[in-house]
């Protein structure tokens, strides 16, 4: 699967980055304008852009103008090529475990 | 927290590299000499030790030399501060998902 694995390099690369992962993780929560991405960083707003453009390019993030204002947003699914890749490496001993949880899950009455 | 999410710099960087990825693939199902790991690799072994270096510098491999021979294995919990970040970036939309699949499983008889 080369494409999986140009994906995962690309999201890889993308996330080995502070600013870039404080990016994501303000837009987990809703789509943000460019000004109100850049204030918590001390940085000229062309480096946010530069880090913007990558995480772009990384397919995690999408953006739209509309007039002078750009809103970036979370693209859906854009992490979902590293949970798969994080869930295929279960270890024997980890996979024993989730079995445990699901068997708590299922037996603790609901409310405790 | 500088220490976590310096600890997801070295990891990612770890990871963003395809001949370091199927190293840990590989890992996940046993530990394995240094040998058995460079096998599927048309690289040299200096370039295979150097890769091995960059997951045990970042904590996701550890290694033990018994004599010759060098084991190599994934540490445990070395992808743990990577399923933390992952799963804080769930958008209210996954999380909404989650707990419906959460009520399914508890909801569901066993065995169907």
């Amino acid at each position: 699967m080369p494409k999986y694995h140009d994906q995962l390099d690309v999201v890889l690369r993308a996330l080995a980055d502070p600013t870039r992962r404080a990016v994501v993780e303000r837009l987990a929560k809703s789509p943000a304008v460019v000004s109100e991405l850049a204030a918590p960083f001390s940085m000229a707003l062309p480096s946010l852009m530069q880090h913007l453009r990558v995480l772009e390019d990384a397919g995690v993030v999408t953006s739209q103008k509309h007039g002078r204002v750009r809103t970036v947003s979370l693209r859906p699914g854009a992490l979902d090529v590293l949970h798969l890749w994080l869930g295929e490496q279960r270890t024997p001993a980890e996979h024993q475990a989730d079995r445990l949880g699901l068997h708590l899950t299922r037996t603790t009455p609901k409310g405790t």
